[in-house]
């Protein structure tokens, strides 16, 4: 296609998700359903042709170098489709939160005036490699009965072909419109253009990948955009605190895993308690070989313990998200200090205060201005699955319209309902 | 002031609104109301000084020849200050939505999830002559723990400062930050530009006035913008309706005042009940001198009134806001066809259904995709205050984050609150 085509392309895939949009919006939940299960069941039934087309995907990335573990990401593997499949399932037996009214209240007119939960109409994805994504987000427009324009990555595009079919597929068998759910099939660039500037057909888009990718998407889009940026995520040690719990809860927000957005990479403590703190925490991280940028008070503490990989801060570490086995250590005068460093240099995603004291709790859960603020938890707990959203199209670290992780709820929107007696204006 | 000052100083009430915003967003309960409370009792104190500066812009307006009812907008009487003291007090005496929580749960891994409503952060607003706008949006600055930078008309330039004065001296009285309001004090237009593109300041803008100052602050803003376009609201007539009711209001929706965003400027009437409603709505409108935009149909029903300014409509007439004594009439088949023609023509504002067949009122609702929809009332209630929002701050016409009238609530955010007792991720 050359650029002329791509944008007509485009833009008719625009026009028939906001046709297939209508059509969704009044669907019943059954029938929503039904469209779930039976590509829950497909994902099963079809899993060897899946796998054959996602070897097309793999033996390119392959050839082209791609080194293995971007290749594992491709993968669609037994168990990826079969999570996937779950992930279907688990959608349909959820409640359906369209058309609930929320604070109906009679006005001094006499009208009732509340708000309805519905669709927020049509929503553009674009997303990197891993091809399973393509059948989130397939499900979660289902469910919230939106339609969806996806723009996988071009390394799994034989993959988000064939997963686009059976999505397709499922929606006719339940008598929903295919259009609902349509994969861009190009992998010109030119489409991610021409898709993030149609308000006319798309009402939000959600970006998923690289920060490079989202500050290219923000940049250009000429409609609302669900963006997450980095986490640079804070676990502040208080005094008074339980320092076995802290140990074990700042262990797990670093450690656990290295690469989620939601791991802590930087750590603050409580000057009264870091002499105790420190070095016990010090030798956790020198033990799994995890570096620390410290300031010179917590060098002085940490410089004992043999094996520590210990190196002074800068200005750029306190803002840096490492996704690596590196951290952070600040040690601060108390929890002002500690809320003041958070707000400063925090990219708004997950921080946590470990804590006795209640009113430092109350405190920092007031003042620290990020999407999510925890009190005695692990940071990895940002999660739209561990927040009970039941699945999760992406985490926000705006503040306007949906904020951390976004569900199904940040699919809709909330209009106003006003039910009269014929009431008329005074 | 040149290009390169206009750009720095309005970055420097960035930056200033920003530090003023956390301590707003901290703020008490009561003394936000203090300084409201100190807000209305100046406005009603220095209403002779209040008067003076805007006796500057009333003179000026008339010497540049701006038509009467433009003056009329910019004059600040005893009543309209009285109504902005008024307004003030009412916000006192409202509850203080902020720090809220709502939806807090106990997940399967112990922790507990829900979320607390914070202030937003920085709102800029952007208006036209009528100077008690900045009283408004100050108060509602105040109350919703945010920081505003307000810029007003030129025209209304004097009236403004002085306005802004009495609230920076009320934030002070009160012990909170003066710089939460903060008003542009250069005429110069580059400080719009500068004031929507500062995401790293403003968090929303919201405009009011017209939809060319409102398109061209969408088109340039770099932050999200809370915006009203136009309200070519419908009401349609159904089959069956109680036609006395129908009447009323259907008077009401276009005649009680002609200029407002939320009178209805299209009339739907289902085929069944055109003969015996068309010509008695025909009546009234003819009475009142309200031009009739007609399809063949009406035309044909409508022609024997005497007096009836009838003109055949075009396609433009069922997309146009007249917002004067002109309304375009069609008739239609049923729900059906009144649904698809509002969804086709409606810029999504507010319309209704008039209707007896509780299954047509629940369709409507459903599927109608306007910001307010509405069964047997007046299009005209679509307002914050009948809404019982207790002050609006302004209507949107988008979906996203904000929709339909916006009080306080649209100038929030929910953020995650996580509460554990040294929960880790498994």
């Amino acid at each position: 296609m050359n650029a002329l085509n791509v944008t007509e392309y485009v833009q008719t895939l625009g026009l028939q998700a906001k046709v297939a949009s209508a059509l969704m919006a009044s669907a019943s939940a059954a029938i929503k359903n039904v469209a779930l299960r039976s590509l829950a069941s497909q994902l099963r039934a079809q899993a060897p042709q899946l796998k054959e087309a996602n070897s097309l995907d793999l033996a390119r990335a392959r050839a082209a170098g791609l080194a293995e573990p971007m290749v594992d990401r491709l993968k669609l593997t037994d168990q990826v489709l079969e999570t996937c499949a779950q992930g279907c399932e688990q959608l349909a037996a959820m409640p359906d939160v369209i058309g609930e009214i929320v604070g109906m209240n009679q006005q001094p007119s006499g009208i009732r005036v509340g708000r309805m939960r519905v669709p927020i109409g049509v929503f553009g994805m674009i997303y990197e490699s891993r091809p399973n994504v393509t059948i989130e987000a397939a499900s979660l427009a289902i469910k919230s009965g939106n339609a969806a324009i996806l723009r996988g990555g071009s390394e799994a595009i034989e993959s988000n072909r064939a997963l686009a079919l059976l999505v397709q597929q499922a929606l006719q068998a339940a008598g929903l419109p295919q259009d609902a759910v349509q994969l861009v099939q190009t992998t010109d660039r030119e489409a991610v253009g021409q898709l993030i500037a149609m308000p006319a057909f798309v009402d939000v888009i959600i970006p998923r990948g690289g920060k490079g990718l989202i500050e290219r998407i923000s940049a250009g889009a000429k409609v609302p955009v669900i963006k997450h940026l980095d986490g640079n995520c804070h676990s502040y040690v208080d005094d008074p605190c339980d320092l076995d719990m802290a140990l074990r809860v700042v262990d797990n927000a670093k450690t656990q895993k290295y690469s989620p957005c939601n791991a802590s990479e930087s750590l603050l403590v409580a000057r009264a308690v870091a002499p105790e703190f420190l070095p016990r925490i010090g030798a956790v991280f020198a033990k799994k070989q995890v570096e620390m940028r410290v300031c010179a008070e917590s060098m002085a503490l940490l410089a004992p313990i043999s094996g520590a990989k210990l190196v002074p801060a800068t200005e750029q570490d306190w803002a840096e998200e490492y996704l690596a086995p590196v951290i952070s250590i600040k040690v601060v005068a108390g929890v002002d200090e500690a809320i003041a460093h958070i707000n400063r240099y925090s990219s708004h995603h997950t921080d946590a205060i470990l804590t006795r004291d209640h009113l430092h709790a109350q405190q920092f859960l007031r003042e620290v201005d990020s999407a999510s603020v925890m009190v005695n938890a692990s940071t990895r707990f940002a999660d739209g699955f561990e927040y009970g959203l039941g699945a999760e199209i992406g985490i926000s670290t705006d503040k306007f319209h949906a904020r951390g992780p976004v569900g199904i709820e940040g699919l809709t929107s909330l209009k106003w309902v006003v039910l009269g007696q014929g009431e008329v204006r005074g």
